[in-house]
């Protein structure tokens, strides 16, 4: 019986879809990355995904687990035509939140914006939150341990995340579904599936991490004189209002001016401009705290220093709502203006300033008149430092790789990661390979091949296929 | 040359200890292990480190990293005699804190109380804190992913170490000591060497991260009817003052008899006795926080709703103290009683009120009248559940891998961890083995294999020695 027929058979008709109907599941997002899959399976349980990677490595096919299928590195899709895109999206469950241990257990294709949904009038949150949360799912945030605005305070995917079910590459479930924050019994796979993106197993469901949802919250926008400034003003956020801090986040004046000249509805309330424009919320659990008088503090200090030029408390839930707007729209507002270049960047935060002037002198000299769009949570050091091509040119002028590797090397030269909390995909393995020590790079292949020795899961994604030495 | 001589040439007459001298190093904290080493390792750099490791894989004898040596699980000495321990307390040197990064760099032979002593005054603190600061070294308690009292608010060690420089096996140096919080360029390896116990590298330097010191601080002790009830008033505690919650402590009416009796200069401020004490610690970087409101909001509402019987809050720093060492010198209370058993549990939080009913029970049933002591770190629900044998009685009957056993099973079947933050180390690879699923420890023998090959860094500890398939 062919592969197709074993796995139609086991998952039935509605869990398994033929490569001709596979188009919605083909490409990335950026639609840079997808061959055709010998088909799509859709499971429904546990056992139906451990049957499917049983038969897969029998057969000697590739998977590629899917989630919501919203990277940005090409870590969701088949390198290669022929393998299989194992979608988890039927296995969305979403468990009853356990207040006593702050925990939920979830199902790996449950959309991230359904369990803060799920959570509501719970008095827990879970505390991710990212542009794509309205199709990303669980597993796919674990895969890439995705991180966010909210990152700074709550920790990335691989830190909410307290237990792991996955399946392995020959099919053998690990069941390691244990809720609690201790566990030091032997090597953290939990940690070691989180970023993995798939390619060591395929992570089917997840005990999550709650915490006590906010009775009360803070929003400010506001206008620097550059990031220099605002790097100031973070170290005395973080020094005064720093266990309230929920977002810190930047963009530019080039950032702002695409997102009002193309994203509809967006309106900029500050009248002075600036370089750089910081987002600040801060949120507390408890009512009796202070929130406005502990931010508006901060925020007349830094007036007085200079440090802050302009700015505005949210009034309402509607103005909150915009003003996070001007930071979420960034991206959409520069790919509108057309080509551009991704990278996503992290420096100690006490570099930004100077990896932002340093990376400007490197790009002006490979492509001149760039347009640089830096923008990001300024608390974690993690730069969205994207391009958009010099005004009136439809590239980079062939120098798109120069580019991504001169940035890698500042980054990594000033303590800092060339894959921030976009991970590695297809899109970042030769940049990996150039940057990152060699013993590294060696120890990753053998983490791979400890897992999955034939590389059998998203192979060609993380360490470019198992280099067996 | 005979490796002895070798290593005497590599690092001098004050960094080569034969192993005639090396008594102050052969055993474990608990006299339980510890082969005799053929010489002690005191290397004074990442250099000496590197050779000292490729001489021992070179000439084929082990290699064990040793820090502080205040481990419980005899993970920091030789498993057989012959091997040498490579003690990292030559490298001790701290570096000069980043506020605008909050972050510090290290040797991995710095003792924590050495680093907390070191940033007295910056406005910025190493939030990790335990028993043995005064003793324990950086990378000791990298290797062990130290808990202790703050890691429901602050993390564990690896949630606190942002880089990390390592020697493998063969004398590699992997240099990973980038200072982000958001790196996902591939697999965590950071990560794998936290807890790894030395197995896959020794640790030789690290980057750590810092959070504001807090500015104000508020202590409290209370007598609890029982544990189902701090359980209950642990869920309040942290909805209306979670962001504060520095330390939830708790220790039983046996634990406190006990240190009453033995320990010289304790004293027990409350009148009320009940079989549950908390002893709860709330922070603030912010001097705005009516932080004595909020707690004693929620201790007065504990009281009327019955959940809290009697109470204090600490007037003084003196005070603060001494409510500290009550808890803090349970372990040495119980000590002090004589013979005692160990065991280091996790349970999801909610949990904790079950795990010491039924785990009672259990042990009741192995060795009847047994006295059972559990103290710990109710949220995140650690429990170190320590057991001294019935009055009059010598031992436990011959029954202590029983109680191990009985316990470990009880909370893997409650979602959680027999081996919570002491780590495996030499104790406990038998109960791993017992305890853990197959497929479980089949893959972190495989890491260790990836990582040592042939098996040279410690040896018989969290793997029990590479199981080639």
């Amino acid at each position: 019986m062919s592969l197709a027929l074993q796995l139609a058979a086991i998952l039935g008709p509605r869990g398994w879809i033929p490569g001709h109907e596979a188009a919605p599941w083909q490409r990335d997002w950026l639609d840079r990355y997808g061959g055709r899959p010998l088909g799509v399976a859709r499971p429904a349980s546990t056992d139906q995904v451990a049957a499917v990677a049983a038969a897969c490595h029998a057969a000697g096919v590739p998977v590629v687990p899917q989630g919501g299928n919203t990277g940005l590195c090409g870590g969701a899709v088949l390198g290669q035509p022929g393998g299989v895109i194992l979608s988890l999206a039927r296995m969305a469950d979403i468990g009853t939140p356990d207040p006593a241990s702050g925990s939920i257990e979830v199902g790996a294709g449950a959309v991230l914006q359904c369990v803060h949904e799920a959570l509501h009038g719970s008095g827990l949150m879970f505390p991710l939150h990212l542009g794509a949360e309205g199709s990303a799912q669980i597993g796919g945030l674990i895969g890439t341990n995705a991180g966010g605005s909210h990152a700074f305070r709550y920790g990335m995917m691989g830190d909410l995340v307290l237990g792991i079910e996955a399946v392995l590459a020959d099919g053998t479930v690990w069941n390691g579904l244990r809720a609690v924050q201790k566990d030091n019994a032997g090597y953290p796979l939990r940690r070691l599936l989180c970023g993995a993106e798939g390619t060591l197993g395929i992570v089917t469901r997840a005990v999550l991490r709650l915490v006590p949802e906010p009775r009360q919250r803070a929003t400010a926008l506001l206008t620097l004189p550059d990031l220099t400034a605002a790097t100031a003003f973070g170290i005395r956020l973080r020094a005064e209002a720093g266990e309230f801090l929920t977002g810190l986040e930047f963009f530019s004046g080039l950032g702002l001016d695409l997102a009002l000249e193309h994203v509809p509805g967006l309106a900029m309330p500050l009248e002075t401009r600036g370089s750089c424009y910081l987002l600040v919320e801060v949120a507390s659990g408890s009512a009796l705290v202070p929130l406005d008088d502990i931010l508006g503090g901060v925020l007349e200090q830094g007036m007085e220093d200079g440090l802050v030029l302009d700015g505005a408390l949210a009034a309402s839930e509607a103005q909150r709502a915009a003003f996070w707007r001007l930071r979420e729209e960034q991206p959409e507002g520069q790919r509108l203006e057309g080509p551009q270049l991704k990278h996503d960047i992290s420096v100690p935060p006490g570099r930004i300033a100077d990896f932002v002037a340093e990376g400007a002198a490197l790009c002006e000299g490979l492509v001149p008149r760039v347009r640089i769009n830096p923008f990001g949570h300024l608390a974690d050091g993690n730069i969205h430092y994207n391009l958009t091509p010099p005004a009136g040119a439809a590239g980079f002028a062939g120098r798109d790789q120069d580019l991504g590797l001169a940035l890698a090397k500042l980054a990594a030269r000033m303590g800092g990661s060339f894959a921030a909390e976009h991970g590695l995909g297809r899109a970042k393995i030769a940049l990996a390979d150039a940057v990152r020590p060699a013993v590294e790079r060696r120890i990753m292949a053998r983490i791979k091949a400890a897992f999955d020795a034939d590389g059998m899961l998203n192979p060609g994604a993380v360490v470019g296929g198992v280099q067996q030495e």
